[in-house]
């Protein structure tokens, strides 16, 4: 094991989707709003975040599978199989979801956050600012 | 240590930037093409990606500082200190970076794109396509 490849969680999502099974798969199809509660010790680093604003959160899809390297997008089986990195299936070697949300509350240590289909408890690996209509 | 926090590089970057000093702090910035060579024993996950796609690449920034929680954004001092989850700095907890590319060639376990501001043999951690023009 290599530490320095080790994620440290700054927090985890709050939400009231609790299985994988209910979740949409992208943020825009019914995703709920959720807290972003991020630790103790690594909150100033929120310092700056706005009302309003837009954010990307990565959070770590801990219960993906990371064995798979094809999959049928939108676990449609009648589309063909497709590499992961094609898709955004949660299975592939480094579960690290990618989503893009509004700011709609900011209190210390924790973010009101919308759509996000992470299920609860997820842990949250990183917060960036988008930085422009087109951003990634 | 938790391994299952354990990110497992899936390849490389192979640029002509060879030092952080001389990397711009954007793609959009003068950033150059660059290879994305992936591991074979991955390289099957790529199945499906076309040219001229767009995707977004996730990088482990190897140099960045994991201990810096407050930064002044773009470096410029005469900028206020702000979170660290208030910029795209590299320097944060986990040092994902976040790169949209257009792919330029593909070949089996390579695929030629830009721009791409990470810096020769950064390790690449994932791949995902762009879902919207306004995707995260």
């Amino acid at each position: 094991m290599k530490p320095e490849h080790l994620l440290r969680p700054i927090g985890h999502v709050r939400s009231t989707l609790t299985s994988r099974e209910h979740a949409p798969r992208q943020g825009n199809e019914g995703a709920p709003d959720a807290w972003l509660e991020i630790d103790d010790d690594v909150a100033e680093g929120l310092r700056g975040i706005d009302l309003d604003q837009e954010l990307i959160v990565l959070t770590w899809l801990h219960e993906a599978r990371r064995d798979v390297l094809r999959t049928h997008p939108r676990n449609d089986p009648s589309l063909p199989l497709s590499g992961v990195f094609a898709t955004r299936s949660p299975d592939r070697p480094n579960p690290v979801g990618l989503h893009r949300v509004r700011v709609h509350d900011v209190r210390f240590g924790r973010l009101h956050v919308s759509p996000l289909e992470a299920i609860d408890g997820t842990p949250i690996i990183d917060i960036k600012p988008v930085l422009s209509i087109d951003d990634g």
